[in-house]
């Protein structure tokens, strides 16, 4: 399985994937998901991966080596927008998938998903999800943000602090956060996590961070949530009926069963 | 969907469930998952149901009315230990789909789960999780909660606070944050609650409530869990990188592709 995380912001975006890959519990191994097609001053396009990892990896190269697109198919730089580039990227899965989908059917899920964000001159940052079949959808200020792979574990915390007028640092911080509660939560999902943190109008990708369990930032902050979410689940009031007998209004008359 | 949670816990057991079913996101409704089969001062058995509704409710009936069981094989105060309590759940749950899969299929899933939790006299509190083919697992001091249906929104909370030591009140406290992590983020899953905080050695399901939104004990508990939770996340220190070049020792190098 895999985790990757993209927040829509008034100031820019953070996105955010994890490295784990597995083919059953046996076979683990670390890879990189997300990958950034940059132009400095120009543009900046990261795409995140989740799904068959054969199918994934096949989309990003095709764009990294432009094979068999001699229209300009699968050149991010030709992008007009981030809304051409998130068709580009599905035409492109869809022809992946029309090469390989019959023959791994019998061994396994072909499918794949992407996350793609980022910002074209002359546009606002944006954010996309690309589906298995190609198509998308686009984040906006209602929904600002996006999750492909094993995304329930890390909802909670995103729906309790995000909003697209957060600003950069609190928003990446919630990231970590949610991809913590995942990774306590599921095997599936494992460090290290990359996270690019995109400034509006900067047309660089130059905060991207590699985050391992041993970074001293990353384990302040578990240790931190950690210790501060018990404190706080403690200091809350108890049920006034857990101890016994209940007194409390809605508690069930004998037989009660509607 | 549905979720249900039970904790066993070296003073007791906290059995949970919500109450929504849905065929689709048009036909919704209210039902109860919780049933208790209670002899005061003898045994407490609670049977908690997630899946196809026509499925668990004829599991559930069955007990109830004993019906097409004349060898005792759905009477549970019959039942010598939990362990055989939860047999018998499982061959009732196999004869009912035996009768009823087949025709399902064509239009659904008629797989259903259930977790019984509860106390015999010369026992100690046990908890168990029947899957749909029949079989089960039981929870223990290393593995003190199991949950069915929409497991994964709630289970980060429970994976924090939850130990088999952790008193009954501290434990229903968590319960309930849990069910409020995933009503919050999923529409599958909504109150009322139903819970039962079972006190070792009671025998007697004296305390079973049912929790509204508008229960001032739930609405302060979840106003008081959000912004605590929102000044916790605030309160914890910000990335170091995260608001422009990192100069921080796990930044990329330029081109950094591993």
């Amino acid at each position: 399985m895999t985790y990757c995380l993209g927040i829509l912001l008034s100031s820019g975006l953070v996105l955010a994937s994890d490295s784990r890959t597995n083919a059953g519990v046996d076979q683990i191994a670390k890879v990189r998901k997300l990958a950034v097609f940059e132009q400095p001053g120009s543009r900046v396009i990261a795409l995140l991966s989740a799904g068959n990892l054969a199918t994934t990896q096949a989309v990003v190269t095709t764009f990294k080596e432009g094979l068999g697109c001699a229209d300009g198919g699968c050149d991010l730089d030709q992008a007009k927008s981030l809304f051409e580039a998130a068709r580009m990227v599905g035409q492109v899965l869809r022809d992946v998938l029309a090469r390989d989908a019959e023959h791994v059917k019998a061994v396994g899920d072909p499918s794949a998903g992407f996350l793609l964000g980022g910002q074209i001159a002359g546009e606002r940052p944006r954010l996309f999800q690309i589906y298995s079949a190609g198509n998308f959808i686009e984040a906006s200020p209602r929904t600002p943000f996006l999750q492909i792979g094993e995304t329930k574990y890390g909802k909670p915390i995103l729906d309790r602090t995000v909003s697209f007028e957060l600003d950069i640092t609190r928003a990446a911080k919630a990231a970590i956060l949610s991809f913590d509660a995942t990774m306590r939560s599921n095997l599936s999902v494992a460090p290290p996590i990359d996270l690019l943190c995109y400034h509006a109008d900067s047309f660089s990708a130059e905060t991207k961070i590699k985050l391992n369990n041993e970074d001293p930032y990353f384990a302040a902050l578990r240790e931190g949530y950690g210790r501060g979410l018990l404190e706080l689940v403690d200091g809350l009031p108890s049920p006034p009926w857990a101890e016994g007998r209940p007194s409390h209004s809605n508690a069930e008359p004998p037989g009660s069963d509607d």
